[in-house]
C-alpha cells in the first residue's frame, strides 16, 4: 500500500508497509521492529554529518526563568543580503522542524516548494534565514547538547518560553549584521516566534506573515500538549529524562511515537482520515485477529519516523513553550498587544484545520491594524494544509510580499 | 476552584482542588498522591458490596472469535415486566458505564434523570433492564473476571466483539422471560450494541433509539482509539495485563488515565474547554515554574476518577470491540444492512459533537427506513451533550415513546 500521492510534495514518499508489523499485542506496545534499531534519541550531535547547517555562538543568554543558558545556533541561510540591508527574512519553523527548509537542489526540506530561486520566497531576491530553534534537537543548544559538566542537559534544561526562543533569534539577527527583518514568517508553532517578534522588537520586523498561528495557545490546544507530555514521561524508557546513554532502541520512541500519533491526528482532519484509510485493514493484518487498519499502522508509522528524527526531551521543552505562549503576558494582555502591533500584517488559516481554528485566525486578523483581514486556504488536509497546499501558500505569500492586498490573492 | 456547574446534574461535583497536585515533573507523571491509594484495577469483585446489582449465570457462549466463554452477567432492573411482556426496555450504557442507570431515589447513576418514576422512561410503566456489558468490570464476565484456573483472565482473555456482546444481551433477555424489546436504547458505545440489536435480531426490537452513535467506526474513531490503547500499554505498569496482584496505587492508572484524558478531549468540544479554562492556572500552581493550567488538572481528575472505578485491560477490550465494530460486517456492507432494518428508530445528533459528527448521523438517519430524520440536540458540551442535556433527552425520549414524530419534539 502505498501512500505517496501527489499532494505529500515535500514529504518523503509515505511507504506504509515500510511499516512492516510484528504483532505483539501482548508483549510489547509498538509493533514495529526498526524502532529498536534506533538510537536513543534522534538529535543531530557535535560529531555528526552538519549538512548544510552553520554553527554560531552566541554566548550567555538570561531566560524568562531567570536562569542563564550558554546559546549556540544553528542555521541555514540562501541568498544574499543586499547592500543596504533591507531584504532579510526570517522562517521560524514548526515544532518538530529545523533550520533546513530547502536542500541545494529543492528535493527535501521542509517547505522547498516555497523557498527557492524564483520562488514565493525568492532565494535570488531575499537573503533568508531559518534557525533550528532554541531547545530544539538540530543543533541549536537544547536537552540534548551538552552541560558545561559534558553530559547532556537533559531535564536538567532550563524551562523556556517562545519569548526566549525570539530573544536568540534577536542575537543570530545581530550576528549577522541584518538591522530588521523585510518579513518574519512561520507557520503552527513557528507562528508562535512569528506573533512575538513585532510584539518584542516592534522596530525590527517590517512585516510578517503568520499561518495557522495564534498570539496564545488555547485551552484545547493546552489539553492536546498536555496528553503528549503523559505520553513521553509515561514510557519507562524516558527514565526521567536520562535515556541518552541507552543502547539503541531502548529511548522512549514508544512515548515520542504516541506523542505524536496524538499530535498527527489533530494536524489533520476527520474527512481525510475517511477518505484515505476508512476501514481498511493494514496490509497483511486483521483486526478481527488483533490486527490493525491502516489509519492505525499510519499513526504507528509517523511515531517512528519522528523518534528517528527527534529527541524526546526536546519535544518536552518546546511543547512546554507553548502551553505558556502569550503574547500578552506581562503586557497587559493580547488584546492591547495586538493593537500597538503596526506591521504589516498576513493571517491565513486552512479551513480544515482544527487545531488552529479558522473562527480564532479571524479574530487575530480583525485584531491587527496592519492586516487587510483573513486569508483562508482551501484543503481537505487540515492543519497540515500549510505543507501541502503549496500552490495557494505560493499566491499568498508571493502576493503579500510584492505589496497585494491579501483578501485580492485568496 | 468548584467546578461543579448545574449542567453536570448526574456526575458527582467535580472539585479540582481534591486532585491537589504534588509537582512531581521530573519522576513521575502522575501529580496526584491519592492514585498511591487506589487498588491495582477498579474492577467489581466478587466479594465486594454487589449494591443492587442481580447476577445471572449465562453458561457458556461461543464468541465471533470462535472462543467459547462462560458467562455471567450483572444487571439492574426497575419496574415490572407487565402481563403481555410487552413493556420491555433494554438500555445499553456506554464505554465506560454499568448497570447502575440509576439509584433508588435518583441521586446516582450514568442517567438518573432520563430513568425513573414519571420520568422519559417511566419505571412506572416500563420494565427496564441495564446489563454491565460483557468484557466490562462492573460484575459482567470481563479481563478481571476469574479464568477457570482461579486467577484473572487478564490478557488470556478472549477477542470480544459488539456483536458478542448483544449475543450476551440477548441470553439476558430470554432468562428475564422477555420475548422481545419495546425499546432498546443508548449513547455513544451503548449505541453500538444498539445499532447491532436490530441488523441481528430483527424480531426482538419493535423500535430503538441510537443517540451519538453510529453503524460502524470511523477512522477518525479508530486513531482516536489506537491511541487509547497504545497509553495503557506503556505504561509499565500494565504489564502485559498482569497487574492485579499489584500493591494499591501499583496499578496502570497512569496509562488509563493518559487514556481517558485522550477520550475525554473528544467528549468535550473546544469552546467549552476556552469557556470553561480558557488558560486559567489551576489554584495553587504556576505554569511559568512547571505547575498547570487548570486544563490540565480536569484532565488528571477525569484519569484519576476513571482509574479508581475502572480496569485497564476492560479498557482494552471494550476499546478494541469499537475498533472492530460494524454492522455490516459478514453482511453485505453497512448500507444493504440499514436498508433492511425496518422497525421504528431515532436517532439523535449532537451539535457539537466532535466525535461522533453530526453529519455522518443525519445520513445513518437518512438510511433507516423506519426513522422519520435526525433530532439534533443543542449543547455547548459537545458528544457529552447526551449526559448533560436531560431536558432535550427527555423530551425526545418521551415523545419517541409516545409515538411522536421525532421531528415534531426536537
Amino acid at each position: 500500500m502505498d501512500l505517496s500521492p501527489s499532494y505529500l510534495v515535500g514529504h518523503p514518499p509515505l511507504r506504509i508497509t515500510d511499516a512492516a508489523p510484528i504483532p505483539d499485542a501482548d508483549t510489547g506496545y509498538y509493533p514495529h521492529a526498526r524502532m529498536r534499531l534506533l538510537p536513543a534519541s534522534g538529535a543531530w550531535r557535535e560529531g555528526d554529518d552538519p549538512g548544510d547547517r552553520r554553527f554560531v555562538h552566541l554566548g550567555t543568554q538570561v531566560l524568562e526563568s531567570g536562569d542563564s543558558l550558554d546559546v549556540t545556533v544553528a542555521y541555514e541561510t540562501w541568498g544574499e543580503l543586499n547592500e543596504d540591508r533591507s531584504n532579510a527574512i526570517l522562517l521560524c519553523h514548526a515544532l518538530t522542524g529545523d533550520s533546513h527548509v530547502r536542500s541545494e537542489d529543492g528535493t527535501e526540506g521542509w517547505w522547498p516548494g516555497i523557498v527557492g530561486p524564483g520562488r514565493a520566497i525568492d532565494t535570488d531576491r531575499y537573503f533568508v534565514v531559518v534557525p533550528n530553534v532554541l531547545g530544539g534537537c538540530q543543533g541549536t543548544t537544547g536537552p540534548a547538547s551538552r552541560h558545561p559538566d559534558g553530559k547532556p542537559w537533559a531535564r536538567r534544561f532550563p524551562r523556556l518560553t517562545v519569548r526566549d526562543q525570539v530573544h536568540t533569534e534577536k542575537a543570530l539577527m545581530d550576528h549577522l549584521g541584518v538591522p530588521y527583518w523585510h518579513l518574519v514568517a512561520g507557520a503552527s508553532a513557528g507562528g508562535h516566534r512569528v506573533m512575538e517578534w513585532p510584539a518584542t522588537y516592534p522596530d525590527h520586523v517590517e512585516q510578517f506573515a503568520v499561518l495557522v498561528s495564534a498570539p496564545e495557545t488555547t485551552a484545547e490546544q493546552i489539553a492536546y500538549a498536555h496528553q503528549q507530555i503523559l505520553a513521553i514521561k509515561l514510557d519507562p524508557a524516558w527514565r526521567g529524562g536520562d535515556y541518552y546513554d541507552a543502547p539503541a532502541g531502548n529511548g522512549p520512541h514508544a512515548g515520542l511515537g504516541l506523542a505524536r500519533a496524538i499530535a498527527h491526528t489533530t494536524y489533520r482532519c476527520p474527512t481525510e482520515l475517511d477518505t484515505r484509510f476508512d476501514r481498511t485493514p493494514q496490509e497483511g493484518e486483521d483486526p478481527m485477529a488483533g490486527g490493525r487498519f491502516s489509519v492505525q499502522s499510519y499513526l504507528d508509522y509517523h511515531g517512528y519516523k519522528l523518534a528517528a528524527r527527534f529527541d524526546a526531551n526536546s519535544y518536552l521543552t518546546l511543547t512546554e513553550t507553548m502551553l505558556t505562549h502569550s503574547i500578552g503576558r506581562g503586557r497587559g494582555g493580547v488584546d492591547r498587544v495586538l493593537s500597538e502591533m503596526t506591521a504589516r500584517a498576513l493571517v491565513v488559516a486552512v479551513d480544515t484545520d482544527r487545531l488552529f481554528h479558522p473562527a480564532d485566525q479571524a479574530r487575530l486578523a480583525e485584531a491587527l491594524p496592519g492586516c487587510e483581514g483573513l486569508v483562508t486556504i482551501h484543503s481537505d488536509h487540515g492543519h497540515d494544509g500549510f505543507l501541502v497546499e503549496n500552490d495557494q501558500v505560493t499566491d499568498l505569500l508571493s502576493g503579500f510580499l510584492q505589496g497585494e492586498s491579501p483578501r485580492a490573492v485568496s
